[in-house]
């Protein structure tokens, strides 16, 4: 507790840009948001001034991080769930909890929950040998590292049986593993939504994103052509999982959609990047809400602010631009007086997150071509000339 | 400059509210806001790691707390006008400058500088002996302290010629004063701007300033039941201020609106609580936008983002209440799901601003009563009941 202001501290484990922009939430609810961060010029402590310095899987670091809050929250889900589990038995407020919290990291734990739960996920198969894949028998089909993956990282499509070899030097490196079948996808979606400790839930509207090499470009608020029938069905699944899973705070599912419906990809149990959009396009950001959730305040309101919100990041250019950063902006306003830049404090570089642009209007072909633009000029300063959506 | 990003360095002279909000525009910019501050538990050091502390009146702490800067701007108009006239004269960047910032510093210059631009203007006179109170001759009259009021300090209403004694004293302590006419106003308007070094100009929505006892307690935007010639006359008069004074960053515009039409009453260099209320009810917040004009961006859009929106100070209550402040909030957003919370991370003492709410809708009166009853309660603890607004 802050004995000056009487509100509770919250600790974020994690210092990137989910927890940079959860600290500009926190100082407009009268706090500041504490961080454990591995270096001192990851986002968040670039921003914050309750920085400690220390790594996500040592133990000692996160019990004497521990020791400064009320509440214990997550900008990523690489701590050791063991680690969680001490943690909670040496009484500290984590929330998501470890119950909850595995299921964000382990794919495998998290397939076999919704499976019991009779939700719709694509086939699988845990992999402990060769020998398993080929029982699975599809092809192609979806490796995945149960563990520790992201952006795309740690998934490996495998077209035929000959591919399956790869499985014995993962195995051999320690990685678990668990295989999937290729869905059919048109497109992917996300169920953004919220769980207080108290059990209230809230949802924001369905959206799209658009994905490029297994990295998020963009996010579509809402997702366009999506029946009411089906996004509240995306948005029942979700809030369904939140209560299932007992997830205190921002839960994003991640879905594809297949000419037969919806089936579950992954779950992320934090502020999620399909949910930037909410900082101008909701009534409540995710960011804001996370810390209502983990602080067990009621939830606020998420309806959109606009008919059509996108979000595109901001990914570094494969050859640094030959204008500054801070000349592109310059020009990026020049062009939009209505764009709203989040740069996270990154150096650039090649595919890096460094920031995103969200644009809001009344037609979605426009404000997605607009979003576009800009964030292509962020990143590589040119302007896409004579451009189509895609 | 920033080497690892490539962005500019601001510097705010000023630890207090406005220096908090500006910072959690500046994260999203992709800066870090420093901070000169008397002590670090003012609002914005506990939020911000880039922290100096030492006086505004202290030229070595400025010039020390500059040489970390691009360019300087203020949260407040303390720092003495030839403290800025050295900096500049060395090489720190000042924004707004000198020049314009003492109009904003001494009412006798301010008032001067703008009769000779034919603006609308209460009558004024400098006071240096109580014979000047008597020839300036209307009472009721208003004696100002022409450098360092703020929120109703400095001004003395004087009815009758007996009041006229209180002059001695405050020559006596050396307090440089003016006389003003009194106004016979409606009420007070606030037309807020903001100005780039390049001169581009933008102007948000004429507001109105509730005020009691000299204390701003509420701000209606658009002010209701107003021309728009009015708005029109307002908004190109501030802008006029802008332009003539060359000033650099928002501009607050404080007017009374009389039967006759519009005074100004004072001017204020930097974000202003008359535009709190921008934050989440128009397109750019004054925060965003103030670093623009700092930065030499261009400026961001200034639409209003409903038709009603109200901001409403949290003062401190005359007596503590029993609830503490987090359950408090835990009960407003229990009621008001769509209310946005700013707290400024201060200890709760009797009058002073902690913090605003702000709420957005179709009906003024709606919004109004219901930003007052949120406010009331943060503040008080208690739910006004029937209430009605005066």
């Amino acid at each position: 507790m802050d004995a000056r202001t009487g509100f509770p501290v919250v600790g974020m484990v994690g210092g990137g840009q989910l927890a940079r922009m959860t600290h500009q939430a926190a100082v407009a609810l009268g706090q500041s948001l504490h961080v454990l961060a591995v270096s001192a010029d990851e986002p968040a402590p670039l921003v914050s001034p309750n920085v400690s310095l220390g790594h996500h899987t040592d133990l000692d670091a996160l019990r004497k991080f521990a020791a400064d809050c009320d509440v214990l929250t997550f900008d990523h889900e690489h701590v050791p769930t063991e680690h969680l589990r001490a943690l909670l038995a040496e009484g500290v407020e984590v929330r998501p909890g470890p119950d909850a919290l595995v299921h964000a990291q382990d794919k495998l734990v998290m397939r076999r929950k919704l499976a019991e739960l009779g939700l719709p996920i694509p086939d699988f198969a845990e992999v402990t040998s060769v020998a398993d894949l080929h029982e699975f028998g599809q092809w192609p089909c979806v490796l995945k590292a149960a563990r520790g993956g992201y952006d795309g990282r740690g998934v490996w499509i495998l077209d035929s049986p000959e591919d399956a070899v790869i499985v014995d030097e993962l195995l051999a490196a320690g990685t678990p593993l668990l295989v999937e079948q290729k869905v059919p996808l048109r497109r992917e979606l996300a169920a953004l939504v919220a769980r207080s400790p108290f059990g209230q839930g809230a949802c924001w509207p369905l959206v799209e994103t658009v994905q490029v090499d297994g990295i998020c470009v963009e996010v579509l608020a809402p997702a366009p052509e999506v029946s009411a029938e089906l996004a509240e069905q995306a948005q029942d699944l979700a809030l369904r999982v939140a209560s299932e899973l007992g997830v205190v705070g921002v839960l994003a599912v991640e879905l594809f959609q297949t000419d037969d419906g919806i089936v579950v990809n992954e779950l992320a149990m934090r502020p999620h990047n399909s949910g930037h959009w909410t900082i101008e396009g909701a009534r409540t950001s995710q960011f804001e809400q996370h810390l209502r959730a983990v602080l067990d305040y009621p939830l606020g309101a998420t309806d959109a602010l606009a008919p059509a919100v996108v979000m595109a990041n901001v990914l570094g250019a494969p050859e640094a631009p030959a204008m500054g950063a801070d000349e592109r902006l310059h020009h990026l306003f020049a062009r939009y007086r209505d764009a709203h830049v989040h740069y996270y404090g990154k150096q650039e570089r090649p595919g890096r997150k460094i920031g995103h642009v969200t644009l809001l209007g009344d037609d979605m072909t426009d404000v997605r071509t607009r979003a576009k633009l800009a964030a292509h000029w962020l990143s590589h300063g040119e302007w896409l000339d004579g451009y189509e959506i895609h």
